[in-house]
């Protein structure tokens, strides 16, 4: 036969930020590729900016206890928000799929990408920004540098609203 | 509600070609993206590359009209071949879906994207040739213009041995 075998096992990565993007791209995923006859695990996957001052710094980037305790909180508060609304946008589909949260930190497109590797996901969700051409040639796009560096299909949602 | 609404009738385009990766990605729709409780169409889009020369140019450029008819019919049993395997691919499945075809032709990017744009369809799914660097830089990347470009969600699926 020619073509795919089936799989009855499926881990998808569904890359999430603070965005509206990546939720909408987590709800396409629940609607269009979670399938109720197979078993799926939806792998949800949120990358912090990896911490450009540490308090063990030269000197003059030596931050106050406070404001480092402050930034980390900061951190752990983005993470649980953007987990909860993922989890609102789940109960809303009504599904019982197994969920795994995973939290990275770096570079979004390294650590997507190794973390896609390592789980050996089947597929990879991300939402596209849709930003334009002077924002994208500045910060480049993650889902461009995913979709040619991922093993396994990429699936690039773009929101309603960008269009 | 945060999210997309679900659809119960979906119209996916698969972008075909005689590559094996674009079979291997009309598979994978049907094993993942081809809901058997939502209504579906699945239209099977195949680009035949704009003639370059016709019977018609400058005489320095001119065919036999032998030739252009041989050319003619190369394009056509290229169509039938791609068709035949597609049809394949979907009856091992067991599937009763929807299915469309449409031949056209011209640069496939640009054909690509004003099909799904016109048809509105609901997901584009592409094979990925994997190409190297050299190839990529020549030819450019179908998939990555497509992803760019389309307003829906885009599918790039790799073959596994191009992994």
């Amino acid at each position: 036969m020619e073509g795919a075998t089936i799989k009855e096992e499926r881990k998808i990565v569904v890359a999430v930020d603070e965005s509206k993007e990546s939720m909408y791209a987590l709800s396409w995923c629940l609607s269009n590729l979670v399938s109720h006859s197979s078993k799926n695990t939806l792998v949800l996957l949120y990358v912090k900016p990896p911490p450009v001052y540490s308090s063990y710094d030269a000197a003059g980037y030596m931050f106050y206890s406070d404001a480092v305790v402050a930034l980390k909180k900061y951190g752990t508060d983005m993470v649980n928000s953007v987990m909860e609304r993922t989890d609102a946008i789940i109960r809303n589909y009504g599904t019982n799929i197994n969920v795994e949260r995973i939290t990275g930190s770096g570079d979004a497109k390294d650590v997507i990408c190794s973390t896609v590797g390592k789980l050996e996901a089947d597929t990879l969700v991300m939402g596209s920004h849709g930003y334009g051409f002077f924002k994208r040639a500045l910060l480049g796009s993650v889902s461009d540098y995913c979709a040619k560096n991922v093993k396994c299909p990429v699936v690039i949602v773009k929101h309603p609203e960008d269009k």
